[in-house]
């Protein structure tokens, strides 16, 4: 039978395996499951993380106590299992209770640990042959389940479509907020994609745009990038999309040394206008702390001179002529129309997109566009798996 | 004589020294200055670079050429200096001209790089001794000058206090916006620091709280964070700071292998209501591409269980341990009472800062916050030093 002790946060642990057995070492416990598995737990790591409502303040369920305001030589006097809890006496009279679905989820012995990473979800790399992920307004705006289920396609494939979006202007940010707050930027909170005579930037003509991220000026480019169709009667301007994770693992594979090249050369990018200037070095690829391709920035023109040393020079342009060679192959690349009410979102630091030149004299074209990051979208999802 | 050529940018470069001599190699260039200085320039690197009108676009002045149009192994047919500007043709018919101030600000030779990066701003370390820099108000909202001043205080010292700032509600925003657009986070635009009984986080209650970073939780900690105070009645709740950058520095003087540990283990930070679920995995000490402390990412009200390797765990909690008691020692620490109309603005990224425990029925204390990225610093200070 099970005693339910406080957790120290909103989640639900459910209980995997029983506590079958605990012993007291030097610096830690060793904790037998009753599945077999042995973890480690120091006694600093369990003091730590006492739930009790003088260690954790059940309002915020954030820590109030400092583990550096404990006996750096902190023992545990006992220990056992006590209806189905860990239960500790510590040296100095202190008493911890440790939920048993609590402690299995934050077991750092190497089997939990890989357990744990090899849960993480994963990216579902595309090319051409991708079947894009289409979702409907209406429902989004009502249903929690398909709201998931579209925020799910969205952190894993990174790209999707929204239609039956209504073609007011600022319509946008009702869907957006689904998600969270629309995180703004020197181009405004909702930023419209026209054809202006006094363009602050390349993407505000009839250019055609070559694949890129947005803002990769910035320390932090956008995670989430919206585009929604409100007119669309010009000739041209079709959409273009490529898995940038997916051209990052075919160069990986094809030219190791360019790839190398561009996860460690940075890169600087520059998006300047007549009230900002914004500058940023980075690598044009950025590794994860496990080696997998996290981001992707590439803006060819808002990018600066490169400034590698001169030996590097000749790789740096073979690398970089090789990726932006790659972005334009047709075995990558989605090629689509979007039509008014229908609404591009797509991570932003994978996804590159561009759009084809247009001819504004033919009909108007007007979007919209806005943000949100990464971490939001990451939230919510957390909240609706509750 | 010079004849301006145009440049990719809205600065101007000024003439460091006249271009004296060029050789054509079979890759590069290689300029000699009039002062001696020999800078080698790729074909690709040049050709990359040109600024004429059909390569760059002259109202946003942004790239529209893509290198990788250009041939691969594309040669200078001839090179010559020609009233004053490096002059091109290449093989395949262009014809490029290089302003000698804009080549100079941008040559890749060892010395030129070595130059620039001697030249980038340093932070000024502070301790308890450290003069506080204040800022009047009524300077910083008319006189650019006054801006400039405070803005390179935030950037290099990171700590500053503005005073004789109105006290109603929401003047904070008229201040920040001096800056730029103020960053929104789940906590509003503007946030309103109060002890409450439905607090969603321990910043909300009448707490003390430990030294600490705002928003360790999420990918990009909030560059500046402003409080502002409008009323304080209240005994106690003092505003404590150190220098998070002059910490690192201590310990990594002082107890290298901690110092490493804190810059090599990721540690999970959280924050959660019943709202949201943000959660980063993050080292405590950032470190940027030179090896330079770059950032500071601490809250212990908000972190997580540790998931190192059990072999990694006393190492971290030594680590993690001395680094706390190193913030509360009195060297570092800089104590001050905010009253009303006076607000702190500070690197939240490198300045931590604290509060101690006030008495809500002693009368009453409120503050506004928000936030504003680095980014925004940046780039307001280039363009007021144009």
């Amino acid at each position: 039978m099970q005693t339910a002790a406080a957790v120290a946060d909103f989640r639900t642990y459910p209980l995997i395996s029983d506590l079958a057995e605990v012993q007291v070492h030097n610096d830690h416990l060793s904790v037998q499951w009753a599945d077999g598995r042995v973890s480690p737990f120091h006694h600093q790591w369990l003091r730590d993380n006492c739930p009790c409502p003088s260690c954790v303040y059940s309002v915020t369920r954030e820590q109030v106590l400092e583990i550096v305001d404990v006996d750096e030589h902190l023992t545990a006097v006992s220990a056992r299992i006590d209806q189905g809890l860990l239960t500790v006496e510590w040296s100095g009279g202190h008493h911890s209770q440790y939920d048993p679905g609590w402690l299995r989820a934050h077991a750092y012995d190497d089997e939990s640990r890989a357990e744990r990473r090899a849960a993480k979800p994963k990216s579902r790399l595309w090319d051409r042959s991708f079947e894009l992920p289409v979702f409907d307004y209406a429902a989004l705006m009502e249903d929690p389940k398909a709201l998931l289920h579209w925020l799910l396609a969205l952190r894993d494939s990174g790209l999707t479509q929204v239609r039956g979006v209504p073609t007011e202007p600022g319509s946008l940010a009702l869907i957006a907020k689904r998600i969270s707050f629309i995180r703004e930027s020197n181009f405004g909170v909702l930023f419209n994609v026209q054809s202006k005579a006094d363009a602050d930037s390349n993407a505000y003509t009839a250019f055609n745009l070559p694949l890129h991220s947005d803002l990769p000026t910035r320390e932090l480019q956008p995670g989430l990038q919206f585009l929604h169709c409100l007119v669309n009667d010009a000739d041209g301007g079709e959409s273009i999309f490529v898995d940038g994770f997916a051209i990052a693992r075919a160069l990986r594979d094809e030219d190791p040394e360019a790839f190398r090249a561009l996860c460690e050369i940075p890169v600087e990018f520059r998006n300047k206008d007549r009230h900002s200037d914004y500058r940023r070095l980075a690598p044009i690829i950025a590794l994860d702390a496990l080696g997998e391709v996290a981001e992707i920035r590439m803006a060819n023109f808002l990018r600066g001179p490169f400034e590698a040393p001169a030996e590097q020079m000749p790789l740096l342009y073979r690398a970089y002529r090789r990726f932006i060679a790659m972005t334009r192959e047709e075995r990558f690349r989605l090629v689509k129309r979007l039509n008014p009410g229908e609404l591009w979102c797509f991570d932003n630091r994978r996804t590159l997109h561009a759009r084809n030149a247009f001819d504004p004299a033919s009909g108007a074209r007007h979007f919209q566009g806005c943000y949100i990051d990464r971490d939001e979208l990451l939230s919510r999802i957390l909240v609706l798996q509750r």
